[in-house]
């Protein structure tokens, strides 16, 4: 198995995860990396050197096997390891992640919800129940989860990290707008829309 | 003004700026790059690094005036520039990113929502009304829109696209999970949830 894929690549094995996926709806058995490299609007060498680097080459002319290529990458980027997470916010950033298309396929469970408000507490969002948030250190230590995703609105971010960490959470995938103070053994991924956002403005003259 | 700044460190910038907010909030009036970087788990030449980049050196001992540092972290980034953007979509994910805490502050402005549910049309999300995807093109130009945030469901997204594309369109911001097939001169800007995932979960054992 490959060591630390850098964050680039991953981001782009997905992507064409997904191409290879519609091209297997479409029953298409070969692809070619001009195909991908024209739909990503990509440089073609950089989807060789992508795919090249998980030991696959295409064959002459007719390019990668679409089945064979879906599953390297599948292997590579462990979709067939189950991560269970809790999704924190039952707001409509938590039901859209508790409702996203297709997450399991990449090996991501949304195991439950918790928010605090009574109204949304016993409803379910694809087939995934929210809990109060009084019972997260119950639930995280009976169906082991280390994953939180957070998307409770900013000014209660911090308090409520403070309860993950206390509650067992040892990775946090942040979505709230604000920089989080764990302790080091904590992991934090912060899924930072507004830097992505400026990424996409600031270098493109939008 | 400085070019082409990597992702990397346009992302970096927006954390730091997240960080210089509390600051200003707890009247803090210096911060120093370990503080920074302890916040963020990264490293403290990083940190140093990305700064200097700005063209700004902190006080010996003292560090970087918080305000100074914010500013200049404002006019790197062209929070003062006002980007218009149209959502797609008023489900779960486009009312959240209606809601989200803040985009003002970034120079982002949602001018309106758009959706083909006649149930939401004409509903208000934080005051800005969803319109029927009809009426796009019209809107598009009257208001001189470019960026459209594409949050519509998997299977509507290219069809969508398609329409965003012969209504005026030119830069997409994509949530939906699937890669889309537009014109050269469109910009697409994936917001790739699941390779986001994965780059948490691939190299930290997670």
């Amino acid at each position: 198995m490959i060591k630390n894929i850098s964050d680039k690549v991953i981001n782009r094995l997905t992507l064409y995860h997904s191409i290879l996926s519609d091209y297997i709806e479409k029953d298409i058995e070969y692809i070619s990396s001009p195909q991908i490299a024209n739909l990503l609007h990509v440089d073609n060498t950089q989807v060789r050197k992508d795919i090249a680097l998980l030991g696959y080459k295409g064959k002459c002319k007719v390019g990668y096997k679409v089945d064979d290529l879906k599953l390297l990458i599948e292997e590579t980027l462990k979709f067939k390891t189950v991560k269970n997470a809790f999704i924190i916010g039952a707001g409509n950033l938590g039901m859209a992640l508790a409702k996203y298309d297709n997450f399991e396929a990449y090996g991501f469970n949304i195991a439950a919800l918790f928010d605090n408000d009574p109204l949304k507490i016993g409803i379910k969002v694809n087939e995934k129940e929210v809990h109060h948030l009084k019972e997260l250190p119950k639930l995280t230590n009976k169906y082991n989860v280390k994953i939180a995703i957070l998307t409770v609105p900013r000014i209660y971010a911090q308090e409520v990290t403070d309860f993950l960490v206390k509650s067992g959470i040892k990775y946090i995938w942040n979505f709230s707008p604000v920089v989080l103070n764990v302790p080091n053994e904590i992991q934090i991924w912060n899924e930072n829309l507004i830097g992505n956002f400026l990424q996409f403005t600031v270098n493109h003259e939008v």
